[in-house]
């Protein structure tokens, strides 16, 4: 954990704020800082020899898979007509227009325009290149200052390579601003939302830590009653044998990424871990793509959490989409009022708001009203 | 009656006004007044214990009923984080939002925050009520000046409750302005869009007059030729046993309500009475919900009613269609002209589009392309 | 061939222009100049006594087929409420609106209003009438100043009406602005497009003409390898019985129509003439209707080129769907960037640009966001 710089208990300031944020910008309106590593697909999806469309913020991106096995990112348009690049062909470690065949590299200059002669005069530039990392099955993409890619490292992961875990991948897009979910994941007192499938729980919060780029809530969670879903107890129980009356949450956004570690009553490592970073897709951010590695504790007995598997995999799609349908809510009454009318009274709320409008970035202005939208598919 | 200042023949102005009403402003920018009571759902749709969402004029609304029968209507939008209150759960007389629980009574006051203790501090202010009412199987809401509505009556339907008659009730949403309606009815010069239900019908208006708050006009119908529908036949002739070859028609604009009644040749009470209000739905009124009680005089022999029931509602429905169609064209044409062009000849016409804009309000200037759209289901 | 200014062979200039047209006006915001002849639908689908809607650059437009035969093309709104005429009735060689049965000559002046007696003052102005012309199949309708309409040719097709060729028609919505569309086909190295039906194909440019109105390009065709569809075998050898290494293309952009001529290798007439036009629809002319006549020279067997039809059809089916992906991917590209960042550099396409651009219009400024769109059928 780095940059903590305050602690506070969770009941040392009043939780009431009767007034929203006046005088602030507004946090739906603040654009994610392209400085970081962003994944915009699953590695699995971008097969050799193959060409996608993904996006990051509004800028378009072709990424395709040379025959060397590398992945190639480049800004989604041709320079000749701005056709996109993701309609064209990969020939070898180029990709080559569909329209009037001009042939890219991968770092997106132009290596041939097919009835261009040699002697004809300065070819035209190409198109933007972006550095691309791939890591924990995620073809990452650095859509900042290029320079600052090499200096900026990867999320760590280390329970992802762990052979005491196993990890269920998450990608699902949706249409609200990411702020909406680092504030859905730290507020644990949204259980109410989660009732059909986790009973009723007492989610207490013990202590929250916010730093100038992240903020760290840690939940005592009390099961009060209430049936509980047959795969959020294997989730909650993998890995450690033990079910506790209460369980400990560690909730973190450290920006721009968010983590969850759930560590039941008497354990020595968390049944499971949560990794998730909601990439926006629009230039006006309306729109995310959340991706969530979901690290689980593997159980004494082999294969056990093979036979669970599918159990957990439909609780959680559940919960995502519970969240989903609140988060999207939110999202279309801002658009609705044209501004955030929020009212927050949790403080740890407050905090990560500030921490994600810090951190983040003026929107670009939009060209129009066709900007790209959320029916891009990854 | 009330209000009527002056009578006018039909007859007795010229029906030719060549120029539009230049300098006057755009009707269809005219909001409806909401210092009415305007239904805003059928009461069987609002179960005990159950929530539904509605809207007036761009005010999302959440209906709900609480155990002890009485409905209540609260803004739609949680005064937390805006997600809609009718996504929540009813309990007793109050409803819970569904992302953090946080639970309101009837009047919009906020009775419980489950994380917040007593002692910390004061709850933010709730959401908004409405003042409801139900009668005619309707939900009326009051969405003005609160203190206003126990001033103003719902409208007086004698017809509804007489054994003499039986209601047909009608709910359908329609993509326009309210104001094409009420001159939709009115101008009963349209009977050719009916010609494949009603035959040729002759309209002649014998009288109108005109108030500050009402305009009413009576016709007398003659049937001149062509194929009469056999709903059309029952509808005209129920209750009164008689078909006359010509039928007065008595349509009034009684702002914000409309009414027609149906009075055969020598009838001595309509053959039927129908009662509409046009509900705006989106915050320019772009859409609105049609609400209508048509109540059908019972014919002597019993049970004649039940029988021409089916006949009668296919009728209805498609001279319903009908209209929609023709009002949803001339929406179109307003949104792509941006302007009314309309170049009435009809008086009468004339006459109540000075209603509709003397008693309406301003628009609310609308927050963004997002507005409450047609899609909302009642 | 008219207007021809000045020749330049293709290699006479340089092909690499490294700058967009910087200092120029958006060719995509320049409107098609509407003082030429226009098919707005095919003769077949406007049947006696019937009536359809079309358009030409977002002014929508009523056609009907009156008793007598004759075509008439009227405003396609009443002057009364605006309702579509298009949803009226034909009487004789009038039109009568669907809603309160206003009747319209084919001049677009009002011949009845039925309510109103002759007495009652003078009636309003009617609508917008535009001169027709039938021919080739198409209904061709004047959209500008209606005394250039006699002075102004109909294109002239010789071949059409040739017994040694016979036309298959095309009509087909793009969602791109007619531009891009003559771009598209003078081009010809955009056969990497199509090199699933072509194989591959080497275009040389021998020449080309540029003049006020006209913009001509010479190729010359040679297959170098790749597998060729049937149907493209059989579009370029038909009539010639010739099937050359290479054969001469000349395509012709005369403003606003479009010519495309094959004629094989030693033989004396063209394998095909193709005639197109790329009519605007809405008032934005982002999206358009192309019609083509692709008239085919008869072979010395007879029925052969009845055999060979289908085959044909699909081929240019699926040729013209490859051109539609990518001039509808250049139009989404325009409106996400909201300018022109097409950097060309091939002259011949820079020369059509200007040819385009000094013809045509300015655009009407649009009145609001739902102006004719593309989803108005002919």
């Amino acid at each position: 954990m780095t940059e903590i710089d305050s602690d506070r208990a969770g009941s040392g300031r009043s939780p009431v704020h009767p007034q929203p944020e006046s005088g602030l910008s507004d946090l739906r309106r603040v654009g994610a800082n392209p400085d970081y590593w962003y994944p915009v697909a699953l590695s699995r999806k971008v097969r050799t020899g193959q060409v996608i469309a993904t996006a990051f913020a509004g800028e378009r991106i072709a990424l395709y898979r040379g025959e060397n096995g590398a992945v190639h990112a480049l800004e989604d348009r041709c320079a000749h007509r701005q056709v996109p690049l993701s309609m064209g062909v990969v020939e070898g470690e180029t990709l080559r227009c569909c329209y009037h065949a001009w042939a890219y590299r991968g770092d997106g200059r132009i290596s041939q325009i097919p009835y261009l002669s040699k002697g004809d005069g300065r070819p035209p530039r190409g198109v933007r290149g972006y550095p691309v990392r791939e890591a924990y099955g995620l073809v990452f993409v650095f859509p900042g200052a290029p320079e600052k890619a090499a200096l900026t490292a990867l999320p760590e992961l280390p329970a992802f390579g762990s052979p005491a875990y196993k990890t269920m991948t998450f990608c699902r897009p949706v249409r609200c601003h990411y702020s909406f979910m680092h504030e859905n994941l730290l507020d644990m007192n949204h259980q109410f939302l989660h009732r059909g499938v986790v009973g009723k729980l007492h989610p207490q919060l013990l202590e929250s830590r916010t730093g100038t780029r992240s903020v760290e809530a840690r939940y005592l969670f009390t099961h009060v009653g209430g049936k509980r879903n047959r795969g959020a107890e294997l989730l909650a129980t993998e890995g450690t044998g033990r079910r506790g009356s209460s369980d400990t949450m560690i909730i973190r956004t450290d920006y721009p990424y968010q983590t969850l570690d759930l560590v039941p009553q008497n354990a020595e490592r968390p049944a499971f871990r949560l990794w998730a970073v909601y990439v926006p897709e629009g230039a006006e951010q309306r729109t995310c793509h959340a991706y969530g590695l979901l690290m689980i504790a593997k159980p004494r007995i082999p294969g056990a959490l093979h036979l669970a598997w599918p159990l957990i995999r439909r609780f959680t799609e559940r919960v995502f989409a519970e969240d989903r349908m609140a988060v999207e809510a939110e999202q279309r009454a801002w658009e609705e009022q044209n501004e955030d009318r929020n009212h927050e009274v949790f403080p740890l709320i407050l905090d990560v708001r500030e921490v994600l409008r810090g951190n983040g970035v003026p929107l670009r202005p939009s060209s129009g009203a066709a900007a790209c939208g959320p029916a891009l598919g990854v």
